[in-house]
């Protein structure tokens, strides 16, 4: 199996300033192509940390990507200890890297700086391919420790995305990975455990080359994956029917997606619209809907109304229903979604009143929403209580709102 | 200086599908409590990947932290590992972990299966920290290969960080930290190589124990972090506010925050309020507004105008706006802005309209976006370009809005 370890170099990793996301981004992009990550590790801006996390990376596997350490500030010393860890006697200037510094520093309108151009300097062992997204190049030392490959990336997360085909490209030109082929399907509405116990018998009759893996995630809920190792495709589908079968309702997806792109499908296979109005998610439904490209084909718009004026203003919820029931209630869930769905014309509007932190409001504990989904066939809410933080249960009742409207859109509800 | 090593333990990692959150916030927790994180790891759910990373991280630091793998499922086999690792003969039950097992289960309404009841098992050697916000218990196993502790924590994120408090406070009970302080000063609008370029003098004729780090953030623009080594706090706040004093304008908080906090704190010294009108951005303002707790005090809410009838209709863009200068315009981010301020009666409002994607329109590349802010003092609009995809335009359109904001708050422009 060809193995791959991925190296990311950076202080303000280590200290958690910065959410390590280019391993992740690199990592799946290795796995589809077959070759198996044995790990990842993260170092500081040290010269011993790197070179022995390089020492032992380079042991264990024929490939190891490195990550970050690449920029023009003094903190940044990857490409000295690369020079010095390749046995390099020196450095050159590179061509390729060096026009590009000029073009992306007059495409941003800035002065070219001698720090810039240092960018182009190269340890005399390293091939450079070019980064057509920053300054600093991609490098690549081939036969470290005699034997593994090492791609020097730039930790800047676009720029680390951005190289990845143009490395996958020399990686197959010079190495045969295996196969390893992976499905998904994407699961919301049931806890893991109980998941667990319910497709149990199934998971136990697996062939020995197959296995489940569960992928929790408030947003998304739950992500099975079924890998197989060298087996063949058409057994895997197979397997995969029977437990979308056995799940049902539950199913939102049959590929790696999310709930506002399986509900962004639906719409769109139907020519459909929808809209929403939100008060304790504020903000955060439009942004999923509009996270997922293509979306103005089916998504109209949204009125975050946080506050008690814009619901009766705006969407226009009675000031009598407000008193009555409370703002955070079935009856204001529902006006607020009949109000958006009024005001923009959408096929089905989505709706949420709660609240997101922990205390209450003395009718209703933090963490409760009423959730509100109109269209054609009417009018239908269902309240939720959540025990996290705010930013948690923001996300649990945007993915539970989208869950709602994907049952009515789907005719289950 | 006492060295800690992280070590996540999960396929999912490794191949990409999770991203982890839990090793930056760990060590953010350590670093806070002056222990030096030496390094991060995270490896599959394999016997020998486990055991070889534990090896290594064992014998280079004093604490070594582990999340996942804790899980009720059959992937899941960290416990099994640590069992052999630590010579445990057997496994005890924990009472205190299956007192909150029942209460966890009953409390979300689910019935206590056997794959549940195994999860109070410990290997006979682990101590054990209840944990309360699931199943899997938080284990310690002291003494490995002779000299370091070893913390198990369970891998789902939010589980993780509600561990952390009692890890740290078994910690400063065992070991003595050294001191290092960090202060972040937060800056928008200047690349960092041009702003490395103006405080190079500066960085210079820093003394040998302090260390600048450059932390760039799409959304939060450049963090600026100044770290002090068993030094004094005076001396470091003498060198921040030199820091701050040749940046100017440029800086938008000085602790480590982000540009939505920064404006919901100066709106709430003011006692004014805020209100938006997205289109490309579609969300994401409100968002970051609403992500912040206590934002109800100053945010009224927004309207994600996605389509055009939402801008006309909702917002009282005149038709003939948009028909004479186009969607993506200032005159039409302008007007906007001005119709949401109306609607709501905030203090200020902000607005976006442009071209998340990579296509233009015929009259503007894309990633052009046309910002509006109004307020007391009349309306401002500015256009930027961005050459990013989609989720990285949305991003960086909305943190330009904010700051833009902030300028026009700050009275600046």
């Amino acid at each position: 199996m060809l193995c791959a370890s991925i190296c990311t170099i950076g202080d303000e990793i280590l200290i958690g300033q910065v959410t390590d996301t280019n391993s992740g981004n690199i990592a799946r992009a290795l796995e589809e192509a077959g070759i198996h990550v044995r790990s990842m590790i993260s170092v500081g801006d040290s010269k011993e940390a790197i070179e022995d996390a390089l020492h032992r990376e380079l042991e264990r596997s024929s490939i190891v990507i490195t990550t970050g350490g690449l920029g023009p500030t003094k903190d940044d010393i990857t490409k000295a200890v690369l020079a010095r860890f390749s046995g390099s006697k020196g450095y050159r200037e590179d061509p390729g890297q060096l026009e590009m510094v000029h073009k992306i520093l007059r495409g941003r309108g800035l002065d070219v700086l001698p720090i810039n151009l240092a960018q182009a300097q190269v340890p005399e062992k390293a091939e450079v391919i070019v980064n057509r997204l920053g300054t600093a190049p991609i490098m690549v030392f081939r036969s470290l420790l005699g034997k593994s490959t090492l791609y020097a990336l730039p930790g800047v997360p676009h720029e680390a995305v951005g190289a990845i085909p143009a490395v996958l490209e020399d990686i197959l030109a010079h190495f045969k990975p295996g196969s390893i082929i992976h499905r998904n399907i994407m699961v919301y509405g049931m806890a893991e455990s109980a998941l667990s116990e319910k497709i149990a018998p199934w998971e136990d009759a697996l062939p020995a080359n197959m296995h489940l893996a569960y992928l929790p995630n408030t947003l998304t809920g739950i992500r099975l994956r079924l890998s197989s190792y060298g087996g063949d495709e058409k057994s895997l589908e197979a397997q995969l029917e029977a437990l979308k079968e056995m799940l049902g309702e539950l199913v939102y997806a049959s590929e790696d997606s999310t709930l506002e792109a399986a509900v962004g499908k639906l719409l769109k296979e139907r020519g459909e619209t929808v809209s929403a109005a939100e008060s304790c998610t504020g903000g955060e439904i439009a942004h999923l809907f509009t996270s997922v490209s293509g979306s103005s084909a089916y998504f109209l718009g949204s009125v975050t109304s946080y506050a008690v004026t814009v619901k009766e203003k705006v969407l226009g919820v009675p000031a009598v229903v407000i008193r009555d029931n409370g703002v955070v209630s079935s009856e204001v869930a529902a006006a607020m979604a009949e109000g958006v769905r009024r005001l923009t014309g959408s096929t089905y509007s989505v709706a949420t009143t709660g609240l997101a932190d922990k205390d209450g409001d003395g009718q209703n504990p933090g963490g409760t929403v009423w959730i509100g989904v109109s269209g054609p066939r009417g009018t239908r809410t269902v309240k939720y209580c959540y025990k996290n933080d705010r930013a948690r249960n923001i996300e649990r009742f945007a993915a539970s709102a989208l869950n709602f409207l994907r049952l009515y859109i789907e005719n289950r509800i």
